[in-house]
């Protein structure tokens, strides 16, 4: 299939972008790709396109941008329940840590997914997933870590291999039973910290190797916070994970600088997530690395605080920058990478195509996909978005809706509807 | 149509809410809802609607909050062209003012506007109807005021009077000739007030009822600002439109506090509008009036500024607070209530109960139909949505997507599909 006459097609071709190149779009007017069986065989202008290929079905793209599908690096997308009665407490001046130290927070939900079956937990997150897709995200990274007990994050584990099979969007799975001190450990956080380390991480190897073989191993993760996991225990499950082969991430940095992002660049962790009170040294260390700084912008909107990832340093900095949801029950429920590039454009100062950067091809880097997907680029995966807007600056310019018209998810089309019908 | 089962059904019932009382949704679990020619007749529980009308067609609505569609009382829905290419230049540090002054801002609209046809107008105009009703918004208000010249203001009136014909959402209509001083008057403030005055209203009120002679007069509006309409032009204009029979609107105080909203109670206008830098003096008087107090969050959010209207002031002093999107092509292109409630939670201390009153029976009186909509009571217009989540609360806890499951206008159902399907 051919599609063509985008009035701006984005190729984000060349790689990852690494600080003040970050916004090269590769924007061809008039733009063309054409796709077979699930890949991008070539991109170019509508007229050479049509011309070497004159009886290839077509798609028109009149009056639209088209680009590569948005690459979700950073979700909390299964839960079970919901916290809509803790936002007016939040609202009211409550916060994050309070909240958890008080029992409520991420425990209420952990409670909530560990009496839920594997049916309901599939069928609580498939809408959150269909809604990301519809949005155009095409590929999401997936974490567990509502369970915080072995029998549960495993449930999670096997709830989110069967999303990623039934649903159009892919999922990057990853492993995070350090999400949080598991309430039976409240007053021992080293003792949680060994059962995830000597237990749940060569369980996770051992149940991989044997009912998904056929994928890479997932990511681990760890909060590593005050009050979660110090930077000891941190390390201590990281190099625990990575010596058993894992490919590793960390959340660093949300409250408090205790120097997760400095660990993840020592042990070549994919990414650093949230960094919104990261030090100088943290941030010229990440400059210097391959892992890439995940800005979470719908977080600190979410809880409706005022410090956001600092962008500009990270860019000075020479860093790979990418943008995420966070989606979660917590401080984060929006399904919608375009709403993340609204406000990084507001709050962190990035312009409409660095954000977009930000979402593709650099947050592909991030769940080490950017060999794949990410870029409309000969052989790559056709995952790609048809947007109804003429310019890709009305991404960040607009907000609150869904810009997608029709998502392509491996050469197939999917339409969006944004609109109504009438059915009575 | 019985709509039956509602996990909450919200009356709103009883009318505006002023002050402290905001946020009294009049919930009713396992609601139910008889609508028929288009009027609501009775509302209650389920049990006794499916008992009194046996055989009524239904619609389940299990699982779903329902409640009375939006009022959004305050868009420049109408314009030509856009200003995606302002927009980088915004976030960089321009304000609103300078751009203005630098021939930019709302002029540059101001130009697209006057140069397009009305079909043109018409066209461009539509899909932001359409994704305002999709988002839930049942009735909204429409400003003219890119034309600043006689003929073009006539145009937009014309145009908005065919978009309320076809859409299925009812537009209350306002005319804003005094939106900005016309370019040509640029050195003569006073000459374009009289123009408005002597020439735009007298013509507006006879063509009103030459071509219009069934509906009540439109609104008259004034852009009450420094570098805008000063207090006693906006008196000018707004006492000239009352001696015509117009009722009275005003945008007062989003940059600076000269008096806009004590004018409006004063002569006894619908709504003062913006209200983020009002004096303690205003906000009083506002609280002692039927003037309803109309808060546009999406428009310092859009500037990435950091003061939003005072609502626990106005709130304290007794005011009637609504919520409105705003809607233009400057400072905040965004069609969703619900992305307004949510920015009202976060940065003006509303609770979603409150938010939610603010954005029906409330905004509904600051249109003046409160009479006719924004509640579900007998009698009113069959103007009612099913929202896709179970507790009122997901709405501002939940934010970036669209809730709305389906719209009911006049008793016709309408399906949204926040989904996707697969064409291709």
């Amino acid at each position: 299939m051919l599609i063509h006459s985008a009035s701006q097609l984005l190729t984000l071709a060349g790689g990852p972008q690494r600080g003040r190149d970050l916004g090269t779009l590769g924007i061809i007017e008039k733009g063309a790709v054409l796709m077979r069986d699930e890949k991008i065989v070539v991109v170019g202008t509508s007229a050479e396109l049509k011309s070497a290929y004159p009886d290839e079905p077509s798609l028109d793209a009149t009056g639209c941008v088209v680009m590569p599908g948005f690459v979700d690096p950073h979700t909390h997308v299964i839960w079970g329940g919901d916290r809509a009665n803790e936002f007016a407490m939040k609202m009211a001046g409550a916060k994050y840590l309070d909240i958890l130290a008080a029992g409520g927070g991420i425990i209420s939900t952990v409670r909530a997914t560990r009496t839920a079956s594997i049916e309901s937990l599939i069928a609580q997150t498939r809408p959150r997933l269909l809604r990301m897709f519809a949005h155009g995200t095409t590929t999401a990274e997936a974490k567990t870590g509502y369970g915080l007990q072995t029998a549960t994050e495993l449930r999670l584990l096997k709830a989110l291999l069967a999303l990623d099979d039934e649903s159009p969007l892919d999922l990057a799975i990853t492993f995070l039973g350090a999400h949080a001190i598991a309430p039976e450990f409240k007053d021992d956080p080293q003792g949680y910290t060994d059962l995830v380390c000597d237990t749940m991480l060569p369980m996770l190897k051992g149940w991989w190797e044997t009912h998904a073989p056929e994928l890479a191993l997932p990511f681990v993760d760890v909060f590593c916070e005050n009050r979660a996991f110090d930077l000891e225990q941190s390390r201590q499950i990281l190099t625990r994970a990575r010596s058993l082969g894992f490919p590793l991430k960390i959340h660093a940095d949300e409250f408090d600088n205790i120097g997760g992002a400095s660990l993840a660049v020592d042990l070549g962790a994919a990414s650093a997530d949230h960094l919104v009170k990261t030090s100088d040294a943290d941030i010229a260390a990440l400059g210097k690395s391959d892992t890439v700084a995940v800005a979470l912008p719908c977080t600190p909107f979410g809880l409706a605080e005022k410090d956001y990832t600092p962008a500009q340093k990270l860019l000075d900095a020479n860093a790979i920058l990418a943008l995420a949801t966070d989606c979660n029950p917590g401080t984060s429920w929006n399904e919608s990478m375009q709403f993340a590039i609204a406000l990084s454009c507001r709050y962190m100062g990035l312009t409409p195509a660095q954000a977009i950067a930000a979402s593709t091809i650099n947050s592909a880097h991030a769940i080490r996909r950017s060999d794949r997907i990410g870029s409309l680029e000969a052989g790559k995966q056709a995952d790609l978005l048809i947007l109804s807007i003429p310019d890709y600056r009305h991404l960040g310019y607009r907000y609150g809706t869904n810009l997608v018209k029709q998502v392509i998810k491996r050469g197939r089309v999917y339409s969006v509807d944004v609109g109504y019908y009438r059915t009575a």
